[in-house]
This record gives structure tokens, C-alpha cells and sequence, in this order.
């Protein structure tokens, strides 16, 4: 039943890490879901790691591995195989974890952005596999950013190409995390919901969402959606605020690009309902090439395993660049 | 004298049409300066146009010629060769004057937006020579865009691509001709300092370019840069809103592209003393790829001629291409 070929995927969060055997046809044929040891450091995650492969590798039997693709959440230098700048992972900065893991299990390792292993898995085998280029942004905690242009990851000069989550959307709005004013992340991300609707609790604003919150014991963007849902007016306006900002976003994005297809994925995409008609009614208003074009606004197709699917295409798309058909 | 071989570029601008020969290494070797009679129609500008084409091959004597390029103010369908949406052009929409000057000249036509040819003038022998990949924009009436991706010009799916002075900048912002709230072309363009200058001279805030505009019979953006240079206030404060405003649009394009080169091309390109220093202060703050990376910010190398050398190099690319080294 096993597939003549397969490649690991790894999606390496800061909160989980999922481990899966994928068919070159793009199916999932083995997961592994653990979480990640962020504190427990560096060495106890890739021992976690590193043990999934070689459980994954054990079920598969002898089909051969065609090789293994991690997503990790930081910026990646694609000469050294070092990832920098990566706030969810402290410690790894400047280690040189494609190496340490070719070592460990003497296999090819191709690394990359979660954000541009997501868009990557969408062009593969999700809602872009018909199209050659593709835009996806990923709403979560923040917002990170994938191009696809002409069937290849867009790294840019030293591989912080794609940095979507902070273009300005409003050039005196909310500070964000990186120092600038306005960024798409400060209204559009898991973070920016919390921060909306804490503020309409803390001015008295909204009784349902304070006590959906108390009964829970917590207050998340999930929660203030599904408030959004049942038609609570402060949870509505917050979802309309998260659209109209993509909207101001995606508009300059489809200027700029004139892309067939933009994808909206990450946890916060599950708002779509919620969001995406004053998404779609900015980027109407404001955008000409929209207009003038046939370009398509989805969400993700693949949902959570867009970036564990694309990681898994890395070592496929290596092969087929070397061997072309 | 003339070279082993050239090419002619024509920048078909909607005020000036100006024809050259190129040589190979790309040095104006003959040029021809009209003005384009747009209001005597489209066929008065064809004659024109093939009228200086044929005077220019008189002059280059028994030089092969490798092919025409034409630059022109307009979207362009590259697969049919016709023009549409050209506002500067009426009468031109849906003309297939691709195939119309090839049957003319009996020579190989290119086109191309005027805004991508001159940012690919900029890469052939100017400010992105020693690059693969630039962003530029051009600054004049309007605000046009040319991304050079991996050497080549991107055209997005239907030729639409870098539609760059159409990126909101500021959603409640100042209405912009394509229907938009806050386009960059709203606040850096020729047009939006003339219109600053103008609200100013209203209101009573600015005795100085009033005076000037009396003096010269009417205002300019280039008058308003020479009271800039000569520390008039309001002058200098319109050089400001242009520069932060640039700057609020390349922080979002770096993020998005991470590229070695960002050039600011076109006649307002000119006003680069007045408005650089608030443009590189507003990148330094907002652009977190900016300060991270190597990224130049540069003024056009090739000023005018950008246009025209990039036409120019249209057949050049289109034969390097077909016959690789």
C-alpha cells in the first residue's frame, strides 16, 4: 500500500510540530502532531524531530525518501542553511540546522519560510495548483507572507522576500511589532482581533464578548468570531475591520503583481465568513487591475497542512529541477 | 563609425515622441526628437513615428538593424500586441499597432509600457547594471511602475504587473484618478504637487509661489521644486509630504520584494535633493527588510533616456534570449 516514492515534510511552529510522510502526488500518507519543547531548547526539539522522522521512516517501510523539507518560522539564509531572525525559536539564530540535520540523518535537508512553504503547498496540491504564480498571506498570531512567481518560492536578494505582514496599510495606524506604524499584522492577525476587542471590553462596549470570555476563562480571536457569528455588533465590526484592512492590502498587492490567484490561510482564514465581504467590496473599490482582470480571492485550500504539504514539496520540486521531465 | 549592428527604441510619451539608434553596449548612437500630435490622430502619429525610423536607418547607412522596440504610455496585451486602457493616447485602444508598424517597416516590433521600459533601460546600462532584479518607479504626471525580476520584466497574467503608482499609501487618503482613496500617485506625482502648491497659494500660506506663478504664467512642479531649493517653506514642506510618502510605498515594496535596487526615475525625479533625505528617513523607520538587508535607494542614472534605451533593448533581450551565449 505504500507509495514507490515519498518525502518528509516537517512543519516546525513554535507551538507545534508536525512531522508527515507525503505521496509525490501531494497525500499525507503518515503525520506525526507533537508539540514543540521551544523550552526546553534547541537540542530536545531536534531530538523530538528527528525521532518522528525516524518513526515516520520505520512505517513507510522501505519505500525510498526521496528527501525532507522543514518550514520553520524565521527568515532563512538559503546559501548557509542558518535560520535568523526568528522570534518563535530563541536560540536558533545563527545555527546551522540544515547541516545538523543532514548529519543526523544523513538525508537531504531543503529548509524554508512556513509562510513560503504554505504558499508552496497551495501551488502544489491546494488552491493554486492550476495557476503558475500565486500571493497567500497567513493570518495567525502574525501575518506572514508567500509569493509564488512563475511555479517558483520568490526569496529575494538574502531570502526576506515575501514580508506581506508589514506592508502599510495605514500610515499613522497601530504600532507594530517590528517598529512601524500601519502594518497589515497590527489589523488583520489573531493579535490584532485580541487587541480589538480587549479595547471595546475595557470601554464597556461589549458585554457578550466580556462574558464569553469570563465563562471560557480566556478571550481569543476564535472566540470573538464565533460572537461575529451570532451577530454580536462589537464582534461583527471587529471581523469588518480585519476584511477592510486586507482589503487595503491585497488591492496594492494585485496592483503591484496582477497574479491570477491570492490566498488567505493560517487560523484567522477560518473567519472567511466573517471577513471576506468587506474584503471583497475594498478590494472592488480600490483596485484596478481587480477590476480590469480576472483574479481570484480564496482562502486556503489545505487550511492547517498547507505549510507541512509544501515543506514536503521541497525535496519533489529539487528532483524535478535537476531530473526535468 | 557605426556599429556592427543596432536597434531603435521609440518612447511614444503622449506629449514627446523621440526615436534613437542604439548600439549594442546600448550608447545613443542617432536620435530624433518630435513632438507626438495626438490631436491630429493616431494615423498623423504612425507616419510621424515611421517617418523617423526611416530617416534613422538612412543615417546608420548599411548597419544591420536587430529590431524595434516601442515604449508606450498604455496596458498592453503582449500576446496581440494592441493597446488598451491609454489614457494619454486616445484612439489607440484595441489598435493593433504592433502588427500595424511591423507591416509598415517590415521589421521585428516590440512594445512594452513605458514604465516597464524604462526600468529596463535602468537595468541594461544604468542605475541596476550590476543587479538582476529592481523595482522603479516613475515620477511624472502620473506614477508609472517597472519590476525587473530575475532580469526580466514582470508583466503579471495579462500584462497588468507594477501597476506601482496605484498602492495605497494612505485608505482615507486624497481620491486618485483610478477611483482609489490614498494612491501614491496622489501625493508624489507632478500632478499632487501642483495640487499641494495650489491649495496653499488658495488659502494665502504661500506669497512666494504665488509670486512665481504670476511671474511665469503659471505653476509648475518644477517651479514649486526651485522655491524648495530656495527655502521657501510651503515649497519645502510639499518636497517633504512627497519624500515621506515615497517612503511610506518603497518600506512596503522592500518588505514585499527584498531587492538590491529601488529607483525613482521620470521629471519629479529631478526634485531628488528636496524630497530624498524625508524619503530615506521614513524607509529607515518603517522598513524592517530595509534595515536588515543591503538595499539601495537611487535616483534614475539615465533620467529621460531610461525610456527610450529600454525600448531600445527590447530585440536585444528578444535575441539574446532565442540565441543563448
Amino acid at each position: 500500500m505504500n507509495p514507490v516514492s515519498y518525502s518528509i515534510g516537517v512543519d516546525l511552529g513554535g507551538t507545534n510540530l508536525r512531522i508527515a510522510a507525503v505521496s509525490p502526488e501531494g497525500k499525507i500518507v503518515e503525520k506525526i502532531a507533537l508539540e514543540t519543547e521551544v523550552k526546553e531548547g534547541r537540542e530536545r526539539v531536534l531530538n523530538d524531530m528527528c525521532s518522528a522522522i525516524g518513526e515516520l521512516r520505520r512505517r513507510m517501510g522501505g519505500a525510498p525518501l526521496s528527501g525532507i523539507g522543514i518550514g520553520v518560522p524565521g527568515v532563512i539564509n538559503l546559501e548557509t542553511g542558518m535560520v535568523f531572525n526568528s522570534p518563535n525559536l530563541p536560540g536558533w539564530n545563527d545555527f546551522p540546522v540544515r547541516d545538523e540535520i543532514e548529519r543526523r540523518l544523513e538525508t537531504r535537508v531543503f529548509l524554508e519560510n512556513d509562510a513560503n512553504a504554505a504558499a508552496l503547498g497551495e501551488k502544489w496540491v491546494g488552491a493554486g495548483k492550476n495557476v503558475r504564480g500565486l500571493c497567500m498571506l497567513t493570518l495567525g498570531t502574525g501575518i506572514g507572507g508567500g509569493l509564488i512567481l512563475d511555479g517558483r518560492v520568490w526569496h529575494g536578494q538574502v531570502g526576506m522576500g515575501a514580508e506581506l505582514g508589514h506592508m502599510t496599510i495605514d500610515p499613522n495606524g497601530q504600532l507594530c511589532a517590528c517598529g512601524n506604524l500601519g502594518c497589515i499584522e497590527a489589523y488583520a492577525s489573531a493579535s490584532a482581533v485580541l487587541r480589538m476587542a480587549l479595547a471595546a471590553i475595557r470601554v464597556g462596549r461589549s458585554a457578550a464578548l466580556m462574558a464569553a470570555a469570563d465563562e471560557v476563562g480566556e478571550l481569543t480571536a476564535e472566540i470573538v468570531y464565533i460572537k461575529a457569528r451570532e451577530g454580536d455588533r462589537v464582534a461583527r465590526e471587529i471581523f469588518e475591520m480585519v476584511g477592510r484592512s486586507l482589503g487595503v492590502a491585497l488591492s496594492s498587492l494585485i496592483n503591484i503583481f496582477n497574479l491570477p490567484l491570492y490566498v488567505l490561510g493560517g487560523g484567522m482564514a477560518r473567519g472567511w465568513d466573517a471577513f471576506a465581504p468587506s474584503l471583497l467590496a475594498e478590494v472592488e473599490k480600490r483596485s484596478v487591475v481587480y477590476r480590469a482582470s480576472s483574479t481570484r480571492i480564496e482562502r486556503s485550500a489545505l487550511d492547517t497542512d498547507a505549510g507541512l504539504l509544501g515543506a514536503a514539496y521541497l525535496p519533489v520540486q529539487a528532483h524535478s529541477i535537476a531530473h526535468p521531465a
